[in-house]
């Protein structure tokens, strides 16, 4: 459900891995696109999809009948798309999670959303987050994935689903921990962009990987997930991707914001989209002010995106003075 | 002592700060670049380096009275420089090695070479590690780093002498900690780079600096390090410059040894010199062996660059195919 660029990566891996795979698309003419010429050029360009892999428009039809049903909306429509589908949904079915951001107005992660929007029994829920660049994962580069849910026997058939030959996926049982570093590294690669936009190099870029992850795992250890969760494949893995890559959204949309551009030209210069981590700054800024938790790297994000704060004012807050124990 | 990339650049960082720096070099043709036309070209070409740095060739005279010796030279020949130049260790100075490397054949970490074979009492050591590529640093780009000291004081002492505008030096007294992960990172970005060399993208690389961390971080608190160093930035942060920098020479020696190479052609195309963790891997491997941590990565560079095992003939075995939990 959903034929953005990783949902359509996602429903390629599906496919491969020699599964049934109905993509939806909100709009006719991206699932005529899958469904007739087999790619979906907006989204994930120069990458020929599987035949076997289908095309549709009709929510009710692409999920008649699933086994599993693989949310990839983005996490800001989630909500409105489970209440839209909730007399849909099959009874049963898995659900598994791709959205990497947490709702602004109700601060719910994806998995919530689900269980409370589309009234889905949360042992009947997994989520998928790793170093999974879409466009890398779409050409069949080797990659590795966390599947977590607190149903364990659901993790396992999942990680069934999800194997293929270039595709490896790890179970895990903590939801909240995936979820909230899924969200989070999107905000810490908006910031190294900015930083990258400023001109400044890997030093820097390692540094805020450092603290942003340190601020991440806090949040999460604060909301109930465990440490080795952010160690792992969803944690740092992740994170490291997303920030490192010229492929990242969000890396770029803050490099444009780092070269002094200002919020609208970074959406032009992205093709269009917003960045999830323009959205996700605020609300994981509210939870971790809920959680009591200090989060200067998300915070920094929230003030260039949506105070006004100008880039170049940040750096001297970020990085201090005082000097001190690590 | 030692006046290679960065040793050079920790020269200047020193010389910004205001302190009186005589830089010594092995080569006297290097020694008197310094010295009177303030570059060294061959190790930081393009970098103007401060007037008040003096260079010399001769130990005695860099080491007359300092009160701050800065061990610049590479792990493998550190125990021979630190017998030969004994006699003219200044006593009571403080000694920061800038080393990382583990000694093949005698498997010591840089702080013990110099505390046995230079006579030092560990009280008057530390090291120094982060996410530092000589390159940005001499350019004065902003970077944080780690002084690590048994000595509390003496780490605080250093954290103050080593602070610049561009340069922010937290304290840790994890010295094991620091030095393992700085051997280790060496080792890792020899693998990120065989895996680019093969044509694999940021997905690849990310997964290999998780499982990489988790293997330098097993090997050390075996050791007796704390987790939370390669949680910070001498771990995680050093790890991640190194591993995502086409500076980083081990890297760029990994990625000719991926394209196929030979370790001859590697060296040749890496400036003639053998990345530091051609070597380490074998000395961290044995480490893990007497500590009975298993390192997989470490394994696979060693038989790679000592065992003549093909790159390609890697991946399967590093990627492995059960499926299983984080």
């Amino acid at each position: 459900m959903g034929s953005g660029s990783w949902g359509t990566a996602v429903g390629k891996v599906l496919a491969d891995g020699g599964n049934d795979v109905v993509m939806w698309a909100r709009r006719e003419q991206v699932a005529e696109e899958i469904r007739s010429r087999h790619t979906n050029d907006r989204y994930l360009p120069e990458v020929p999809l599987p035949e076997q892999m289908s095309g549709t428009s009709d929510p009710a039809e692409a999920l008649e009948g699933a086994s599993h049903v693989v949310l990839g909306v983005p996490a800001q429509s989630l909500g409105e798309n489970m209440r839209t589908w909730a007399s849909l949904l099959p009874k049963g079915a898995g659900y598994i999670s791709l959205a990497k951001g947490v709702e602004t107005a109700s601060l719910r992660r994806a998995s919530q959303i689900i269980a409370e929007d589309g009234a889905v029994d949360p042992s009947r829920i997994g989520v998928l987050s790793g170093p999974n660049l879409a466009k890398e994962i779409a050409e069949g580069q080797f990659a590795a994935t966390v599947i977590a849910s607190e149903n364990a026997q659901l993790a396992e058939e999942l990680q069934g689903i999800f194997a293929t030959s270039y595709l490896r996926p790890y179970t895990n049982n903590d939801v909240v921990g995936c979820e909230i570093a899924g969200a989070s590294k999107n905000v810490i690669a908006l910031v190294c962009g900015m930083a990258a936009g400023l001109g400044m190099g890997y030093n820097t870029s390692a540094t805020l990987i450092t603290r942003g992850l340190a601020e991440i795992t806090r949040l999460g250890i604060a909301l109930g997930a465990e440490q080795a969760t952010f160690s792992g494949l969803a944690g740092i893995g992740d994170l490291v991707a997303t920030c490192s890559s010229s492929l990242s959204r969000n890396r770029r949309f803050g490099e444009q914001l780092g070269m002094g551009r200002t919020m609208d030209e970074a959406q032009e210069a992205t093709n269009g989209q917003v960045a999830e981590g323009v959205k996700s700054c605020t609300s994981i800024r509210a939870l971790s002010q809920e959680a009591g938790v200090e989060m200067p790297l998300t915070e920094a994000a929230h003030l260039v995106c949506h105070e006004g704060i100008p880039v170049s004012q940040l750096v001297q807050a970020l990085m201090g003075r005082t000097k001190k124990s690590e």
